[in-house]
């Protein structure tokens, strides 16, 4: 690869880098995928709304947040044309090149940031060398900066090569809130996708290993709970009101009760809770923040169920009410084996990389599995890839960061597949 | 009073304290003061069934505990027909002498045991005299031996005196588990009464001192929950029962944070638990015995409603089923302080009495407020006396004991009240 | 009371209202009523800092609220003198004068407002009538607004008078909060006091009628806790942190299981709860708020003692730690019932009074037991008196308003109580 | 195999059924199996208490019931010489073969029953056929009438092959209660053994089928739990006591809470409680029955850990004590991959077999890991085999039944991979 490549996927994973946007609000990262996208010419453009099922958007903030970075992304020069498609928070871009027969292969690469502060400490490359976050108290800690380089850098070259057939990438928004694949895939995007490529990059895995088909993803639900009891003075008229507080904390203390299951993993967690007024006061509303897992899709919705009897039954028991919203959610979808072991064979064929992992799990939670799930049930097949990089710390802490040299060996592997995929059809 | 009477006192007394037998079948102790009330010459005598409201009676024990202690009192020699009339545990009696016109007064005793064994240890005056429980297990830990004979006492005296009007005697069952009270009560036995008087030994009051009407008695209801689950090993099969251990633990954590009132005392308790299997199994049902209680009768009731909210949602919490069961219950009703007024001024005149407390908190629950309760509603008066008495060590412990000379004292004292209502009618 | 007495309290009322203060923040407060005092003419003067303890200061707000509300003082006008002399939150004033022999009588009035936005409904008169509380949030919802009007009221009649002894008022800070009467106390301002009056406005008593010795103030102890664990990814490894959720919800529902007391009159109460960062993360850190109560000091102090165990323990349970912080508390002293009986004969013979009651209890806590306490130890005597008020809505409420007509009667009933100590020496 | 033989393996496992007997009370058992042991002839038989290390011996029942079974025993003709060495519950059986040269293999069968009642119902072939248990309440319901008798068949078969080498039978006592693994471990048993075979008939799998060899069963740890607090009238004297009620309850709740691990699989239970006395007094004790497992030992120990923090501290909460006894344990060791291909191998030249299952998990557990994990630190090999056959119900039911030609079939397996151990030395 050029040093013309390399540089110029540094340059534009550093461009995002320095310009992290929440779920929902990428209008800044989308206007930038659209130019870079029209620079190297594709057939079909389709910029946010047109993208998605709309109403199968999940974990939308609040409109006033939505309306905040539009007006960032509009004062940053953001065209109107990208801030129209986007309105109200329909981020994204899919694009398409038609390059004769031969199958439809998609590429699926997520783009939001996450509400960390990024570290200003010496030693944090960003920081050093003056690509870090430039707006307060939010970060690409996860690697979702690389991701849409990585992906473009695929498309330019699939299109410089002589690949036969449909290549479609599509740049996700909302994945970290588990928000943003489902409305992609109910939009239709991968209803022709015969052969369907996601990926992560890092993970724990140094440069130059490759894991061919991740398996087992969490399914994961997302919800919170309020409980609303009634105020009363507590010193005076302790029994005069209906107590938030207790209900909350019976429905804490039951729910990391839930039996396990023997059929595999799960877990439960309330992560956030906030509510009542003061010392003196029968709290009146408390409200919990939670998710559940499972190690399979019925796992989950096994553990959601009894969290949700749980949560019913504890507001039952001091006379309150819980409203629970479902935030948002994920499904597990095992990597297709067969093209897990085309990604393999492939992979083995590439200088840069050492190690090649057929299957592992993936031990995290992804939304990109409602793309697979869409994929399979039309009789197609999907792998989700890791890709090594020597990452600096943890995912998702305020030092993260990855090693550039990886986002061309990203490209290298995933254009390999694609064009192996037109030649052998797995 | 002459020693005959004293002696006559205390070896009735030590008969009962001999025989204790616990509520519902006391078989021997009715036929012992049907015998008594015989050799006294009384003009009507009501044996147990026909006393009581049958379908009233509370906390009854399972028949073969019934039939066990009849067979042990035929052995004993009880009469027939006394067996006959207090068939399937409707043990008491009431008797009453009509001595021509005036008001009509009545007094109550109660004279069931409890399920303690009484002490062998030297000083323990019952061992060393000769006189302790033959039956192992139950003892008069409590003084309702001394109340019956205290209440004959009083009886033969209002029967030689030239009281004129009615003087009804009420023998009741099970006021230990406040079971006897209501039926009694129901049966009619009060409703033509002017002036009851009910009254306890001891309670903490030495020889010599009288409580003229105790206020406050502890509304009271006991209650049994049977929580229903399914079961399923522990180990393989976690989440295939439904786990009413864990279904108990969630009552019993939230009964006992059942809001404290602003209108005055309440109780909450769960005194004994058993449920389950083997350690590795999903309890399928564990058993919960509890009471509340409150300073008033609407303080019982609020936290019993309150009780059966917990009990009811901590099921359903864990996906089980309970069975919630009303042993027994008493209310809360007050001395009348006309008539209380009226013992205090008798009993200030009594020689052997040196400290008359006008009314004080019983602190403790009792059934007689039924038959109190019935009295008031029918436009009576009643009081509840604490009689003292130099007790050993405290109600309900294996080395309890009265102190005899109080039983004359309290003939004196009732028999007074009974002779100045005639006369005074407060 | 002629018009001119009564338009001056009423304005005086009005001016307090219009700037509401909360406590250790009475700034302006202090200020009007260092002026008033001066025009009044006085012996002894003190200002803030001099008349507190500083160290038994509790529930003192952060440093920069109490700058904030500083810098609004000194905008206002307040003079340099006030603003030093109680720089860093040490509020209040004590005034004396000395009108020869005879006994030292002082009277106590709290001076803090409370953060309750208040109403702008039509039909509120500080609305209508145009002396709504300027300072947004903060309101004075409980009369502490009249109390130092009543107070400078009295002092003014009482110089007026011909009162032989000493008299001294003590406008405390910061009872809403039960934090300034113990450094009041312990600042010795009352350790020379033959007789303690403290007053409050309304408390649910009608304009005319008076409450000659309020008895059985709630003790209470108003605490934070904090729990401390380790964060750690919910799903990937959920045994990695230490749950300061788990921890604060066994806390919680073991909190309100603190056995009820034989003797009396307990409560517990957490009002407020927050913590933790986001659903799918082991929370770290969750603080409570909370409060207990008790009949007397002693069932206080039992609660605080059970509830701080339980706190210690359940962070055990979860491997956490807790951090627990005395806000401020209050204890219970009764009224002295000889004081009380003079009080209420004196009110008696006033008017406007047309209902004495001799004695009730509280109901409520209050930080004045500190001084009544310190005299009684010092041989002296106190009385809390209600004086009634016809009050719109409940103390505490965006709406309450009392009734201005109450000021006089207060001022009339409580310098006849101080002028009748100089002549019959209770 | 001869019919004489099959008759022989039937009528053998029926009289083992005939006479269940729990665990550390196979008296009779232990005799029959020495009975046939001297009819085949072995080297060296080693009875009881030699053959254990006695202090390492768990879940021993009390003195009484042994005596009780030991009487039984006595009464049913078993010899003085077997009494004497079973003395205290020391039962179990070692016998040797020594044939020469070659390597030392063991073959490790257990031999107790359960506490399950017999099915008396028409279809259960042991009723129907006349070898129900002839002990009220106790019953073979999980095969360990089979395992010996296999293994004598074995023992017989090797003894008259060509068998080279050392061959030893461990008839190995309560396995139930995961507490005769380890005292026949630390004895010495298996201190030689170079290839060591443990099995089980059943768990799931059909006549035919073979899993050759088991891997990941769960470690487990049985304990109890006895809080201990202070009686007081739950009425008068509610904070009198320390309410050991609720220290269990919080126990139990938050036990279920511990978190679940992202290293694999845990589980906790509490399956019996009882305690407390009676309604209306505050419990004094309680008494919890539970256990923990884990998919490795580490997990296992890790939720004892967590288990036993959370059971100190609920104690402390209430200010009781607690008193916790490990009952017993078992880890968790792998069949050793290599033995277990020998094992595959051997068991598809079996004609009787139509199903190798090279590896499965067990899914259950089972202490034969104390002795594989002695065998393995000595350098050895060990694989646990399940061994199919047709079984009516699920283990541990009244109705539990094997297929009696599934015998035969063992017998042959094992007889074969001994025979080939020493052929083929893996």
């Amino acid at each position: 690869m050029s040093h013309d490549v390399r540089n110029r996927l540094s340059a534009l994973r550093r461009a995002f880098h320095r310009h992290p946007e929440p779920a929902w609000c990428e209008f800044r990262t989308t206007a930038r995928i659209v130019a870079e996208l029209e620079r190297i010419g594709v057939d079909e453009l389709i910029v946010g709304r047109d993208a998605l099922a709309s109403e199968h958007r999940m974990a939308v903030p609040p409109s006033e947040t939505i309306h905040e970075w539009r007006d960032r992304a509009a004062d940053a020069g953001v065209p109107t044309a990208v801030l129209d498609a986007t309105a109200d928070g329909h981020t994204g871009v899919v694009a398409t090149v038609h390059a004769g027969d031969g199958p439809s292969v998609a590429l699926r690469a997520d783009m939001d940031a996450v509400s960390i502060p990024e570290s200003t400490e010496p030693g944090h490359r960003p920081a050093d060398e003056g690509f870090r976050s430039e707006t307060d108290g939010y970060m690409h800690a996860c690697g979702h900066d690389a991701h849409p380089a990585v992906a473009l850098g695929v498309l330019e070259a699939v299109v410089a090569s002589d690949f036969s057939g449909t290549f479609t990438v599509l740049f996700q928004p909302a994945e970290e809130v588990a928000g943003g694949g489902k409305p992609l895939a109910e939009g239709g995007s991968v209803d022709d996708v015969d052969y369907l490529l996601a990926f992560h990059l890092g993970l724990g895995y140094p440069t130059g290993t490759v894991v061919a088909g991740a398996t087992e993803p969490l399914a994961m639900a997302h919800i919170t709970a309020t409980f609303e009891g009634a105020s009363a003075h507590a010193g005076k008229d302790p029994s005069g009101g209906t107590n938030a507080m207790q209900a909350m904390t019976t429905a804490v203390q039951n729910a990391y009760g839930i039996a396990r299951h023997g059929d595999g993993m799960t877990r439960v967690n309330f992560g956030r809770v906030e509510g009542g007024s003061a010392s003196n006061v029968i709290a009146e509303e408390v409200t919990l923040d939670g998710e559940v897992r499972g190690g399979t899709t019925a796992l989950m919705e096994y553990t959601r169920a009894e969290l949700e009897r749980v949560l019913y039954a504890a507001a039952e028991l001091h006379d309150c009410d819980v409203v629970i919203r479902r935030i948002s959610e994920s499904i597990s979808v095992d990597s297709d084996p067969t093209l897990a072991g085309l990604v393999a064979d492939v992979a083995r064929d590439v200088p840069a990389i050492d190690t090649v992992v057929p299957a592992a799990p993936l031990g995290a939670s992804e939304d990109a599995t409602f793309l697979m799930d869409r994929v399979h049930a039309n009789g197609g097949r999907s792998s989700y890839l890791v890709i090594g990089t020597d990452h600096s710390t943890s995912h998702h802490t305020p030092t993260f960061d990855v090693d550039e040299c990886s986002l061309d060996v990203a490209v290298e592997v995933l254009t390999d597949v694609v064009s192996s995929i037109g030649e052998r059809r797995p």
